[in-house]
């Protein structure tokens, strides 16, 4: 199998006679092995094995150290719901053999030679929908994120409970046994003015729903630590009701700390969320086997670089700036780009799929016309002395340098009349129509006269 | 005046001499009089008064006690912002005389023998954005909404503030005095068992408006009183944390009463309100001047009339039922019939602009076909009585009475499947597209064995 399919001799026979065993060259970890694990997988016999290298219970996470196979579906519910192949781990792309995947394949749908391409399209509208990313809760170490076992964000969580997940949608702590308590941190990194002060919206009516799905697979008492219960939505606050109805327990206080230090009997062996207890006042101990953390929904890191490539600008959070907070949520201010989902701003199913509805309708409602600001810049061809600094500070790639004239020249179409190119402008040449310097003084000067 | 313009004799002259006064027939109420108030209007001397029939000072009220002038635009920011005439107020339909609007009015716009008209439209789609009512805050009595002079709504508070209301904008008791204290209730007949379950979603907002322009306005102590602070959206935790600041005392605990008896001689000529700072865990009282109540947004009392009309069904809330809570939250269960805004739910400007353009753009991506339910509901003409009892339950007006064969049929392309109308058939003759009672029977069956 190793030289016929795979392509390399990593493994042969050692020893003779009764003795006589397949494995590695002198039994010592191979170089040339590729860890494929098609060994192990068509010996009948059971007697080769792959060693974990960690040698660590990988129960939970197993879905993320890394990919079972080369070929899969990046993720669940993934759209489009079709495998591709892991370079890294097809044994083709390693050893130039194998194909194995290609002789399976009835419909011969695997070709190897197909590489990514970039296509360009035109098009005279956008709608940036790119999401958001988790807060990296092991940025927080007091909740123990990545030093326990049982501390879990909540994607990780979500995993767990879904039928096709590592336990086949069982609750489960990594030791194999059920939870018999189970606590749900809510606004880790939210509303914290050490990591992100906003609010991530969705955390308080999941967490419910965690909650629920606990309920209804195991007997675990459930914790809820929460700073104010966020039940707005259509249909929230019943859902809340039917929670306190099925039993869990509210604390309304963030948790403090995680940690597995018993100071009781009953602590052993558990993890302890301290908080204080803000409705009674007090700091409580409370030991639990398994706890889920609900990180605040960040901006993408490449936030930045999407936004400046469709000339869009951030809010103070990071996520992008939509035209107006109450009366554009899904415009930018550039034309003919929109913005739709927790790319905004955090926000759940129904509000996400209503924005995206809108974003769409933007789009379809668009004429064949474009609104121009009736305030813009002008540069002053005779003031310019073409140092182009009003380029590299303009949001929307309005302005564009004139090599005859050695000039920078504003496309008026583009300009939005923001005003950063006549803040930065050394020469005075840049100037913004019915607000030139001048206009402003007379202004400030009639109203203090 | 009275006789010439009103065209109404109701007032004369009266004694002789320096006694002679102008006044109605014996100086006594008259039977013809319409209140108008054209002769004290015209009056140079101000000899004749009209006299407040309830004598009370209606400082804050008088935008809802009636109309100031028969012709006015019927509320602020009123679209289309263009005045109508009260034909109850204007002296023309008490009278026909009068006209004096149309002779001062120059372009001639106004022409008082134009009527309601009802112009049938021919459309493909509708969207229903027929908004909210307010809860009647005088249903809980305890408030003292109605009792109290400075026990105002939310609605009310937003025209006390308004530039254009009837204080200029000043934030003023019924005494006219400034308040130097003043306490907002949230959740007013919301998240409450007894009158409405579920959150109103941006009253927690506006209240932290109210205690921003109040601080803005007057030197006010300001009390926010509230269950859970659900500052959910973009840049609404920022604003919770900035009034804060800003001095705000948020006390969680929802107002237990609003009173007037006072314990103490701090108390005495104060609004005392009662509740339980769940924080501190003691019941408090606290004495202010001026009471803002944040009602329950609710449903409108012709949602139900309305709904019936579109084929469009309630959600036990009251408001509209979206066709999916989460994936169709702009479509109904009635083909071409969509709802934006407060009519489906609570919510606030943003997401409601966003709902909207959503709306819109279902509306723009209609194809010209329609989608037909695959499970519909079938009449077996043999067994039908024509009792026309489906036709009575069926929320989609599907079924019609076939008047020569006397049963009823239905309209394959209106059905939706819903089943209400073989729940209801007393002959079995109504039956679902392969959910035939014999077909669940045996599906029932195989789950048992």
């Amino acid at each position: 199998m190793c030289e016929e399919v795979v392509g390399v001799s990593a493994i042969s026979f050692a020893n003779r006679g009764i003795e006589r065993r397949v494995t590695t060259p002198f039994n010592a970890p191979s170089d040339t092995c590729i860890a494929c694990g098609a060994c192990a997988y068509v010996c009948p016999t059971g007697a080769i094995s792959i060693e974990d290298i960690k040698g660590r219970q990988v129960l939970h996470q197993e879905l993320y150290l890394g990919p079972t196979t080369a070929i899969r579906v990046p993720f669940m519910q993934a759209i489009p719901n079709v495998p591709f192949i892991d370079k890294d781990a097809c044994i083709h792309f390693k050893t130039e053999n194998c194909k194995l995947c290609e002789k399976a394949c009835e419909p011969q749908a695997i070709n190897h030679e197909m590489t990514d391409e970039y296509e360009e399209i035109d098009v005279g509208a956008a709608i940036l929908t790119t999401g958001f990313e988790l807060f990296d809760c092991s940025r927080i170490p007091r909740y123990g994120y990545g030093r326990f076992d049982n501390v879990l964000t909540s994607l990780e969580f979500e995993h767990l409970c879904h039928a096709s997940g590592p336990t086949g949608g069982k609750v489960l702590l990594q030791d194999g046994n059920k939870p018999e308590s189970l606590a749900i941190l809510h606004c880790v990194g939210s509303r914290d003015k050490n990591y992100k002060s906003y609010c991530s919206r969705v955390c308080c009516m999941y967490a419910m729903k965690f909650a629920h799905l606990v309920h209804e697979k195991t007997d675990a008492h459930i914790y809820e630590f929460y700073i104010d219960l966020r039940a707005f939505g259509k249909g929230y606050e019943e859902f809340y009701n039917r929670m306190q109805g099925e039993g869990v327990n509210f604390i309304r206080g963030r948790g403090a700390e995680v940690t597995d230090v018993a100071l009781t009997p009953e602590e052993e062996g558990k993890l302890i969320i301290r908080c204080e207890d803000t409705l009674i006042g007090m700091v409580r101990r409370i030991p639990v086997d398994m706890v889920v953390l609900c990180p605040a929904m960040v901006a993408r890191k490449d936030a930045e670089a999407v936004g400046k490539l469709f000339g869009v600008t951030l809010s103070q959070d990071g996520f992008f700036r939509e035209q107006h907070p109450k009366l554009g949520p899904v415009s930018t201010d550039a034309d003919g780009v929109f913005i739709a989902g927790a790319c905004q701003s955090p926000k759940d199913i129904p509000d996400t799929v209503a924005q995206g509805a809108g974003a769409a309708g933007a789009v379809l409602s668009l004429g064949d016309y474009v609104t121009i600001e009736p305030i813009k810049s002008v540069i002053d061809e005779a003031l310019c002395a073409g140092c182009k600094i009003c380029i590299s500070v303009c949001p929307y790639d309005a302005i564009s340098y004139n090599q005859d004239k050695k000039i920078s020249q504003i496309e008026e179409v583009l300009c939005k009349g923001c005003g950063a190119c006549v803040a930065a402008c050394s020469s005075g040449a840049a100037n913004q129509q019915s607000f030139k310097d001048v206009q402003i003084y007379a202004e400030i000067e009639g109203a203090l006269v």
